[in-house]
């Protein structure tokens, strides 16, 4: 196993301005591991309930996901409801049922123990910090998290924090875990917790990669179809690490390839309803449109 | 005379997180004209009053700004009042003394009438329209506009849009005159009122270029020094103009060498309160801030 993602498998009930959807597939698990399926085959490290079918295992193995570190229990998978207003900047939760999710205690199987290449998506800092306390031979280790982890366990966050390589985070969320508004010095201030890596997401304006003392300015691609914003950052990471993992190196340049191979499927993801989007994307197509992107900020 | 700007000249107070400024010289024909000065020596059609001292002229002439085309009223100069909070996004007015620019009625000077390059800086579109009326040997014009116009005056002010080969706004603006809230989608629906250019200004974010066909993505320079956002889009938008007056060229390379140029004019203005950073700002700093920029955009 190249690559093992830890994270959410949810259903979630989503509403936009372009309609509502009930029951999708979603969590940051199942959007980033179908991201990184299109480089690596990832495992995933989950839980799900009762209502979740043969049918849903079995469209993440047609996608060359691994499911043998996803747990079934008693009770139903999480459910979270969200909702976009028109600017698509923000999503309000109507609604959150941990379920199963609520006693989640991950065991990593001893096949992704070995795993080179880890992603703790988005879940609660103390059980980040128990898988990666399983796992024995890591290269290189991505952590996404989100504002209510800032807000009720900010020290079991920068305890992990401290302990990875990478972190993924929003532009709200940075400007709140460095207490700095300048997004520039956020960062800086983010990579003196200990990640040597800071990746912020600013949504349609891209992304701004600090890696040791460079910078890098990855601007979105301009989606005229965006759709549902939700899984554009757990597929940009999860896009992001694969590259890493597939070329199995970690230096500027590789990062600079990752973070733009990212952003684009991260601009495919938003343009439908839930992982629609991810089911029939192929690397021709993200290359296509890195093409694309090349020219539109050439000059 | 190659290119003239018309706009406000004011006296401003300023707030923002950094300090607070009583009486600075601005307004946005002072920034425009200041920014365009490095590379052409643009001329002012503007009004001040009788608190505008010598000083301001010399000072304006000594950037190779010419003022034959600022009127003196009986009465006080255009006053503006502003604040900023910690995301120095938008600025909050204070107030807004009009002054010797109610009664404000451009007269075009023989020499200024034959300039190719016009700069409709943000003032009443009516104005606006006055100005182009007057002009005999145009090749190009840019508008400015603000949400004000648009609330008050938007058949006004789409009936001077309709006229001119270009128009900056802002992302806010942009939405708000095309009724659209994706930019990209803004951008081709205000193509579609005239311009043939449109430059929608995300402050931090930098610029996204419509032309005819084509887009260009220009993010915005990274600084960490940004002290007061005001007359950043003045300073991007003089610098731009200029710099096509300068090459005397309107084409999709022009442009984008234009964009960028107006994108790092605007990132040196934020970097102190009022026209402080444009009163010693050379051509070499900016060159070697975009050669910065294109390092930080490569991969």
């Amino acid at each position: 196993m190249e690559m093992i993602i830890v994270g959410s498998v949810a259903f979630d009930s989503i509403e936009t301005p372009y309609g509502k959807k009930e029951k999708l597939l979603g969590g940051s698990a199942v959007y980033a591991s179908l991201a990184a399926s299109l480089r690596t085959n990832p495992g995933i490290v989950g839980v799900v309930g009762e209502d979740f079918e043969d049918a849903h295992y079995d469209f993440l193995k047609s996608k060359n996901v691994d499911t043998s570190g996803v747990v079934k229990d008693k009770g139903n998978t999480f459910n979270w409801g969200g909702k976009y207003e028109e600017d698509m900047a923000q999503a309000y939760t109507l609604h959150t049922h941990l379920n199963v999710f609520e006693d989640f205690n991950p065991k990593i199987n001893d096949d992704y123990k070995k795993a080179g290449y880890l992603f703790l998506a988005n879940i609660d800092p103390p059980l980040q910090l128990a898988v990666l306390n399983q796992m024995t031979d890591l290269k290189f280790v991505l952590l996404d998290t989100m504002n209510l982890w800032i807000d009720i366990k900010k020290e079991e966050l920068l305890n992990v924090v401290k302990k990875v390589n990478a972190i993924s985070i929003n532009d709200t969320e940075a400007r709140q875990l460095s207490g700095e508004w300048n997004l520039i010095k956020a960062g800086t201030i983010l990579q003196e917790i200990g990640p040597e890596l800071v990746l912020i997401k600013k949504g349609e304006n891209g992304t701004i990669v600090f890696y040791k003392n460079n910078y890098f300015i990855a601007p979105g691609y301009p989606t005229t179809a965006t759709t549902d914003p939700t899984g554009a950052g757990d597929s940009f990471a999860g896009g992001f690490l694969s590259y890493l993992a597939k070329e199995n190196t970690v230096d500027f340049e590789t990062i600079k390839k990752a973070t733009v191979w990212g952003n684009m499927i991260a601009s495919f993801t938003v343009e439908g309803f839930g992982v629609e989007k991810l089911k029939t994307l192929t690397q021709e197509d993200i290359s296509k449109r890195i093409d694309d992107f090349k020219k539109m900020i050439s000059f």
